[in-house]
């Protein structure tokens, strides 16, 4: 199991006045997405936060291929796409009840610790890079 | 002086799909004014977390009069309706450029301590309290 | 069954700078629930959108009793308090998992047809109005 | 003048545990600068709604550079930076009051009428383009 599924359903506050979700919300999705799935490996952010790591996002790609609106389920796929233990990226894949593609993006992320220094994963969390290593092959 | 005036430019991502300004935004309206009244006073809430006073929102009241959507100019008047150094009361009316009133509210507020204690602000901050009882009478 | 049960998990970006859940996220947790209530009696938003009602939110009432936080399962309830016909009343308790209140609220609810004219439930929706009252009993 | 200057006041709700402002608001403030940008030019999103023409996000990219939080003055600085009558691509620089750059990031956008069917801008509406293609050079 290299990727990680996720179901957002889409609120009703999340919808603007074009009766479509608003693009800005593709973004929050994505960060449900990714706590998820760093959960589902053992690696909630409330242990990174316990631990004193933080995990900003450095950047973001958003490919917007079909809207969404209000009441329908999107399913989001999760999957890291590399790991340098400095660096993470993960891709995301969103699809509608249709399985048709709506969004398509990715992240890119760092890993700090409590005063803002830079983390190298592979030496100072050798478990969690192990764990994302391992969903790369 | 004792009511302070605060405009709110309503951003397209605040509309929703009945293609007014979704009614959960007019809270954080609410917040917006509160802050630049306080600062308007000397209050800011960064001095406030400087002194590791924190002032959460006890309970609010919203009564929505007209809508409003992207692009509309909305003035927001708040006023302390009453503090007894424990609990702050704050009424809101904003109005669209029509002068019309489109909303009005209240919010409570207490204050409290890094511990979370409840501070007495008349004992604890007697400056912040004597500013805002000038404002009440 | 007279009252609705609906869970919303927190997410992070629902948080804000003192921790922990923004108070302006009630509200729109509020709209959720109700949702999903009306959606229960067979009466979905969408179904209401088909027919040309809409259904403006006319008050609100929140009473903030305990903070939430990123990963809390909130557990919402919502119980339909009163309705003439022409305005429907709704109030909503919220525990975290240590079934502690963290929230309780209200809203007022209006009906209006396409032109934003006022429909009398009883008359327009007798189905819908009898729902509702069957559940107030 | 081919860029055009917006500035965003960074509101509390805006903020996330992690104390700073969270990272899918800079999306939205892309839209505010835009909307302002295009207001500036004389097509206020409010004309084009008049018109019938929606400008859809196709894509966004989102570069992270410093962290802001509550209370700062974001000065954001919108370009075009292509425009062939279907796609519009626009680049977003953001600046703390130091003057560093905070975010830098771009959208592509297309145009479509009331059914939903691409528009050919330098066609339909020769104005606009004309306006958009003289920015630049």
């Amino acid at each position: 199991m290299k990727e990680h599924e996720y179901t957002h359903y889409v609120n009703y506050y999340e919808t603007d006045r074009m009766g479509i979700t608003h693009h800005s919300n593709y973004v929050r999705w994505m960060e449900e997405a990714r706590l998820s799935f760093l959960d589902s490996i053992g690696w909630s952010l409330l242990r990174f936060e316990e631990e004193g790591v933080v995990s900003p996002v450095v950047s973001l790609e958003c490919r917007y291929k079909k809207t969404t609106t209000f009441g329908d389920n999107v399913k989001i796929t999760v999957k890291p796409e590399s790991f340098n233990g400095v660096k993470l990226s993960l891709s995301y894949l969103m699809k509608n009840e249709e399985d048709e593609i709506v969004f398509e993006g990715s992240s890119m992320h760092c890993f700090l610790d409590r005063n803002g220094y830079p983390l190298r994963m592979k030496k100072d969390y050798p478990e969690f890079y192990e764990s994302l290593r391992g969903l790369l092959e």
